[in-house]
């Protein structure tokens, strides 16, 4: 028998796939879920987008320019001009989804062995890209006491080895929801300067934010143009996570050069959706204000009512739409499968993400959940009453 | 200033891509470029696929299973059923082109160091992939004096060490449209089994196939489930190259289990392009039949222009739609440079790509070129024409 590789072995789950059976057991069973497990919004796409797919005018569906079509970037470039980033046409490459330009970013700034500093609580799958890309993740926690800050830079200092290659940071963050300041990212702009570090931001989220804070790019920090990479996507933007669209933006040419010799590899992104993608840019500013709205109305809810609940503890998150809740229960990923098996509220129960997969070091955030708050306001404060009647009734506490 | 990786710096460049600033060039100054360097069909895409884009019906354009829709899984399935492929719903898994099938299979099996033996010449991009997996490419030269025929097993029983994972086969062949014989698989089965390892066959151009001889898939062949694993795309076979729309087959579990975990962390093959590769398995032969016919008239018109002309030598290729033509001229890389930008016959020139970048020995293939085939008849005679008028006149013999 021939063997899988090491590498392939330790490629992680997802935290989420081993409720995935349990929750279609309690469907099955007549249970209504209310899912505050998933990052999938249920705002519609919009309809410019998705009317200029349904008239697309060709009759050979042909593989695009390996960097995405011309007309595209050109238009994402004054896009990002128009939100105050300073980004050519040059500076930018399509990828398929967030996903890739992780993935691109990361081979083109790391080899096998290297090393990535990453604040914990982090996007799951940034465990996964590390893995399959050889690179050793280096994680830095940061507390649900801070709200979930920028850790000390002596933190980071003190990580840094010949090894360490970049940092990389979510901004607004997935699945804290924290919003670096300025001065945090003046702060980051130090040390990588100072390290001669890459600094990856996955700015994926970068509209959804609720309050007087704006989001700042680290394409908006001065002196770090070569150590800046930004990851985007339209997946979250636009409700159009099945495109599989997203970008990496650098104004460091070689970074470009390098990530566009991976592009020419795997040939071209996705036509069709780069269709969506390009028309998308004609969405009005009304559409953004109304989700935004919808978005800051969920998120109060889901936080006042959490707060509500002796002994849950939450950081209100400034951004995207997910947040860390710390739990009365002594393991979160069995509280979690034990919702969706043995308890029921009304004939109905709730499913979130237990934290844990979204820390890098062992034994943390045991007692953390990641809720979503892509549910309309009705259900998210019905979810939360099924969490506060099923944390009385809980026998693990 | 932060570093490149070693492994982006060594990334291979597409071996035409220094070619098209010539290309273009050339089109600027009214010269009409015939592009023989690649394979991009000019097929229409079959309408069925075309409309079910159409003629989507959703508001939210929604991240899909990790694997692909189940519906599309379970009709391709009894595609290859029908085909004579013994494929069942779990041993498929849906990629983003044959580009990230390939990427998967090489993360699933090998890790950084490992090696993979390949015969050449070979799809060039095989060595993008590996450079991006940390993989070393071991290649086993096949010659233009056998038609590109299976090297003898010998010589792949001298390169294995401790450090093979697999051997890879494109079947038919891109760039020499040699089609494997039963006696050859059968032969790289005995050597997979007996060194236990992985035997990856990249069959994207399985319908293309233009005598007597059929085609046969490693999942034909008994006695080695557990090592096949099978690569596939819908980017030929319907030219829809712009889906970006692939699959990894598997019998092996351990495999399947484990490039599902590479396909979790990057969520999602795009939406629209499975709707399209779904709706086109209900294309009707007849299609079919009309390309195969097609291209069958485009290689023997081709063929028979090219042995026309003196001291050319070329492979009569069985499927795909490439051949490697050797030429009189020293240095195929300056040929084809000069082709564009010195010579032009009745206003017009031809691209080929040189096949040194096939080959991933040093020094080899340089007399050699890859010609596709996708021009219709009356463009190939006159495209053939230029070149034996430009090999008189080129002074680089």
């Amino acid at each position: 028998m021939p063997t899988i590789s090491a590498k392939g072995l330790s490629m992680p789950e997802s935290p989420i796939r081993k409720l995935v059976p349990y929750s279609e057991k309690a469907k099955k069973a007549g249970t209504k879920v209310f899912h505050l497990n998933i990052g999938q919004p249920d705002i519609k796409t919009p309809e410019v987008a998705l009317n200029a797919v349904r008239n697309f005018d060709f009759e050979i569906l042909e593989y695009s320019h390996s960097a995405g079509f011309e007309s595209y970037r050109t238009k994402l470039a004054t896009y990002y001009r128009t939100h105050g980033l300073p980004v050519e046409v040059a500076d930018i490459l399509i990828t398929t989804g967030g996903s890739e330009a992780l993935l691109f970013a990361m081979g083109v700034t790391m080899d096998a062995g290297d090393e990535i500093i990453i604040p914990e609580p982090f996007y799951a799958n940034y465990n996964g890209f590390s893995t399959a890309s050889g690179v050793k993740v280096v994680p830095i926690i940061s507390g649900i006491e801070t709200g979930f800050a920028l850790p000390p830079i002596a933190d980071f200092e003190k990580r840094i080895t010949s090894k360490t290659k970049a940092i990389l940071i979510c901004n607004p963050g997935n699945p804290t929801g924290y919003l670096y300041s300025k001065e945090e990212l003046l702060q980051l702009a130090e040390i990588v300067k100072k390290y001669d570090l890459f600094l990856i931001a996955d700015e994926v989220y970068r509209e959804f934010i609720y309050d007087d804070q704006p989001h700042l790019s680290v394409l908006n920090i001065a002196g770090i143009e070569q150590n800046a990479i930004m990851i985007d996507s339209v997946s979250k933007r636009y409700s159009m996570c099945g495109a599989r669209i997203g970008c990496i933006v650098s104004k460091n040419k070689e970074v470009m050069q390098t990530a566009m010799k991976y592009a020419q590899a795997r040939l071209s992104p996705p036509t069709f959706a780069q269709i969506a993608s390009e028309a998308a840019l004609d969405t009005p500013q009304s559409y953004f204000d109304d989700v935004v709205a919808e978005y800051k109305e969920r998120r109060d809810t889901l936080v006042e009512e959490l707060s509500k609940i002796a002994g849950v503890q939450v950081a209100k998150p400034r951004g995207a739409f997910y947040c860390i809740a710390k739990l009365p229960v002594a393991d979160a990923d069995h509280f979690a499968q034990w919702l969706l098996e043995s308890y029921s509220y009304n004939g109905a129960t709730v499913m979130v993400a237990p934290a844990a997969g979204f820390y890098s070091t062992p034994n943390v955030g045991k007692d953390e959940v990641r809720i979503a708050y892509v549910l309309k306001k009705a259900d998210l404060i019905q979810a939360v009453e099924i969490l506060k009647n099923a944390l009385e009734a809980y026998p693990g506490k």
